[in-house]
């Protein structure tokens, strides 16, 4: 289904690591740059040379330079200067000086992270990853134990799933009725975000998916020390970490955990979508 | 929370009049007329008469007439005139022509058959009817059995989940790529909808949910004469009858499923449904 | 693994019919007597002529008779005498007299009904069959409703499972502590049986799984008429008929579940426990 | 239902130290005596004086000496004879020794650790301690990676539930054709225990919980060495360790678990058993 072609991967962490071996074992040509396993770089221009297609890593840069484990690899603008008779670059959250750099240099840049199909799978990673945490902070099993997941996205749904699973009781709580219904019909409790300072105190976990702050102070007003937060949204989250620490509570701000948790699982999503990406190409 | 209120309910079929029941216990005041249950009805403008809410069935309409066991309780017309003091008239699956009425009369008609909760919650019965329509007519269990569901919207989901806990080996066909990833994710096979051809033949049971003919002549080619195929989608289905009948295949169209296999709980979620438009009437 | 071999198959309801096909499927020789498929019955000797092993049905007898569709095939005797060359005759439910009766012939008949492994396989059919009918007979949806299974032996397990994947809230009555811990391992609620008359008021639904008596008259005083009692004990079942009609309760007393509602699947079990069951053999 | 009483609660982990706090928050009156949370000890005579039960470690004994965080606490000689005037004595893992002594005193003491309710529910922590661990250590998600448990006892069957809620595609490898057909009937792929050499090189993670050495050289033959193993049994396990380490493979051996993960619930556990044991006891 997928045609054999030559790929050049460079940069990221652990996973592009993996996804360059990946790309190799499905029959595809691959040359890589400063992925994270390799000590010395050899010449960017000719490991760039001749291929097809380009794979940046997640996300694509750091400041001026291509996101690599050191940190000095190359500038974006070398780069692109290298990879521009690509058929198709991509990357992964892909910033806009990045994106108007492309455009004028005519490459034709599509970033994967903006896709739902890797966004949906990213959450099962990212769900595994919460419930181990949960599993190491607390003295109790999550079986039998009260769980409060605040958000009923991607990440809220799986992880939801994952924890009734376990023989957790799962409460979801969520802005539309129609999200509170579909907790409800995957046999959750749901509840409105208006009642989180009434849920909070007979918690034991609490886990946050939404990226707005939304357990602010009065939320947190009656909660219990012995409850574990577990904050998934991006920086600055969506507990209001002050008001949570004047109180003493405990609270893990938990990032990037497919690439930390499961990064060969993490491979794989994004050379999925990249396969996904081509076939909807082709078809176009 | 809900506020004590005066209802007028009307017409329809068993969850109508459940419906009413359901209110009364709840506290409120409610009058009836051309209910299912009632023989013989009362003059429609005194039972209408002080009513502040008015709940009308699902369809609203009969041609002309309100939607009621007896078909000519009353016209549309009728009984706009007779509820268009009512501060909201809630109905179900209100046509064009109903709508203008509801405007000329300045009457505030809120259609709750629209509603994304609603829909939601009807997809549970939906699925649960159709379960036991393929466990009565199946000679194997839904254990271990091979079963395709067409289609990963609100039905496929909460379907697709439901023959997977009892033990069916489920393959979800979904057109697109990131509600393959979902149906994955929640453990299922996942296939594009270019592949039924291929799929098909396999299985004990095909269920489709999409309301769009997506399994055709084409489709049906090699199709086994002891699959048993049940489509849910609103007429004419998805599945082409025609080619399906000159093949011998086994086909079952259920339709309105939620009223006619758990009319309690049906009635209880239009009457959830109710209760959350008004909350959020009153909010903005 | 199974070596193909000549079975003779005689009697029964439609699994036995389909127990012979399948056999004939897998390569083997098989010949038939008073199948219930069959109109005319050819000669019995003839047919058993040269068996290795004979399938007698469940249960074995009816009377003196070989239970049959048409019920007086032959006698059990002449039937013996005709297959006592076989290495091993496989039957359901052997009573005392047709035990007596193959000791003094000299045949090695063995009961397949009394094996461990059928008896677990045969739980599936059950509670599928139970939840159908409940399903038909119940206004509301399994889901979100309460349902109270007593007994938490082979049946109770697999049929509290599937009806908790239904989204029922699964209470389950059991009297050994341990068999309580199992259940709440498995996500229900469990109680003791002493608690029955309280637990049975607030129920949906109630399923009896125990063989004994154990909803008698006590537990059935407050029960809500609206409530439905399945029972799955072989007679005479294990809830007090006389004491919950005398109440007005709804009572479906459903028996041999596995046969009538899948028996295709019936048939692949009793097929997969004589392979079982000869692979023993020739282990010892 | 439990009578409020007198409690000594001596020795142990943390475990015990949690029960002792529990059995106050419930009402009794407690006293204690070398908890792992105190630093020094007072009178062991004085905190037994006036007990009605008392209540030791799990396993009781270190040698001579009771089973403390502080080795030397007291010896068990010196134990016994402080708490022979308590109606009942609870204990764990009590070896034979001790229970000589126990008759000599008249002490009447029972083992909490070899009931079926406290085993059965310990398998909860163990098969979250077994799961979070796989989590840690392997570098795919649980959800879609090939998983062997062998042995379907408690363990096994909370441990292949859990997985397989989690989305793994879960094996189970058991010696008895009931134990493989229950695991069919939970979902589960099963095979005999004579295929482990077949089936353990596809696998990403393979779990023991079988108490014999049931994985030995030649099922370890082919093994990938990037499958993890984990083994759950009692010392010395069941996977051939000086096989596997020769061939570079992966084992851990996981012990103990319930106290170390989850000593709340543990606690909790104990808490149960030992009411239970209290409630049957006024029964006879």
């Amino acid at each position: 289904m997928v045609d054999i072609s030559a790929y050049f991967v460079a940069g990221g962490d652990r996973r592009i690591a993996e996804l360059a071996a990946m790309l190799a074992a499905d029959g595809h040509t691959v040359s890589t740059y400063a992925l994270c396993t390799t000590q010395t770089y050899s010449s960017l221009r000719q490991a760039a040379q001749g291929a097809r297609y380009a794979i940046l890593p997640l996300p694509l840069a750091d400041g001026d330079y291509l996101n690599a484990a050191s940190g000095n690899a190359c500038t974006i603008e070398e780069l692109f200067e290298a990879i521009k008779g690509c058929e198709i670059v991509f990357a992964g959250k892909v910033g806009k000086k990045e994106e108007r750099l492309a455009r004028k240099l005519s490459i034709n840049l599509l970033d994967y992270y903006s896709r739902e199909d890797l966004q949906v799978a990213n959450a099962i990673p990212t769900a595994e990853g919460a419930i181990e945490l949960a599993m190491r902070e607390l003295p109790v099993t999550i079986w039998g134990s009260d769980v409060l997941v605040v958000g009923y996205g991607r990440v809220g749904r799986i992880l939801a799933d994952r924890l009734k699973a376990l023989g957790a009781v799962v409460t979801v709580a969520a802005r539309r009725s129609s999200e509170r219904v579909w907790a409800e019909a995957y046999g959750c409790r749901a509840v409105s975000v208006d009642e989180l300072a009434f849920e909070i105190p007979g918690m034991k976990l609490v886990i946050n998916t939404v990226p707005a702050q939304i357990i602010g102070e009065n939320a947190l007003r009656s909660a219990n020390p012995e409850t574990l937060f577990i904050d998934l949204a991006s920086k600055p989250g969506g507990i209001d970490k002050k008001a949570a620490q004047s109180r003493g509570l405990r609270i893990i701000h938990a990032l990037s955990l497919p690439g930390n948790v499961a990064s060969v699982t993490s491979a794989a999503i994004i050379k999925k979508t990249i396969y996904n990406m081509l076939s909807e190409q082709h078809i176009e």
